[in-house]
């Protein structure tokens, strides 16, 4: 008789998996603060800014935080929710001259954080996952430069943001942070949209090590 | 008036994106050579032999590789067609003992390759892009270990495999070798099921360098 366990390590082969430390949804306080107010503008209005920043500035640049912890031994990614329909990875736009992980590590405690006061632990933003392009103002985004596009309008890059083993999340009243399982989001492209239903796949390389507090 | 063009760099951040050039499929040469006999075991005795292999030896472990090439300036994924229906990435079977690497190296010498010459370059196995569970013998596969699934029966690990600037592939004249962009793959899981379909997402990551040859 084999072994009939799951195989911890490929025996020293240089290309084989990289492990993943995630930690238990027990392990993180998750409270609330005031209500921020909503952007409420139009569809119009929103294509003529996004024109007038391309025109000024270029390419729309925006990063996204793909953060993982463990619920009932299967991993679930963090996603926030507001108005109880949109799913977000949390992020948010580059601003000119600013690095991507300083983007994200600014995102993530303007949205996940208290704010400003800056007390909690730093984010560790780690590699890059995958990059989205959005070929025109209003298209869906791709996962590669679709062919005969030389000025895409919109680059979104996902990053891996991994956790310590304990911290506290502190979200606006009117959004919610969600914790749902990756069988859950896998080719659930109706509900998630492109890019978060793909994000099981986008962390399919790593072996998980679900660590006990 | 800002820059319109695709950012070259991120401005030194570690972070960032990683390059993979790739060559035009014009740099390859295609041949052919004698068939090779199909399998044409029934399912239920493929059934049986893949539960006599598992109580054997375990899980099943298989390696396919993700190969690219430039074509109309767009990078596109090398599939192996068997009957004129199914795509497959080349690869196939890790023996007991055997690493992922040499496993990938064997595979795609033998069907990708003149056989056993050895004369061609070596086969350069990169990063695992991603892995695929199947938690039973005839179940689908997975971009995760289903939840409560303590011995899956088979895993599909991803290698990137990165071509030298030219080289002769050699496939038998009963399967043939195609290049299909990669917005053709994107969402296309009627026609190339999961794994192949969700290959342009795990490439998202790169930037594409396409070097003129």
């Amino acid at each position: 008789m084999g072994d009939h366990s799951i195989p911890e390590e490929n025996g020293g082969d240089p290309s084989s998996s990289t492990a993943l430390d995630i930690y238990p949804l027990s392990c993180y306080y998750f409270g609330s603060r005031d209500s921020v107010s909503l952007n409420t503008e139009t569809r119009a209005d929103r294509l003529l800014r996004l024109r007038a920043n391309y025109d000024a500035v270029g390419m729309r640049s925006c990063v996204a935080a793909v953060i993982v912890v463990e619920l009932f031994k299967h991993p679930h990614l963090l996603l926030l929710q507001v108005q109880n329909s949109i799913y977000r990875l949390p992020g948010g736009r580059v601003r000119q001259g600013e690095s991507d992980t300083d983007c994200l590590k600014r995102k993530l405690e303007s949205k996940l954080s208290a704010g400003e006061d800056g007390r909690g632990p730093d984010w560790e933003v780690g590699e890059c996952l995958g990059m989205w392009w959005r070929p025109d103002f209003e298209s869906v985004l791709y996962p590669y430069l679709p062919p005969n596009i030389k000025r895409p309008k919109e680059c979104t890059k996902l990053y891996l943001v991994k956790l310590p083993p304990s911290r506290r999340f502190i979200v606006p009243k009117n959004s919610r942070l969600l914790a749902i399982p990756l069988c859950q989001l896998h080719e659930n492209y109706e509900t998630y949209g492109p890019i978060i239903s793909g994000v099981p796949q986008l962390l399919s390389k790593y072996s998980f090590n679900m660590v006990e507090p």
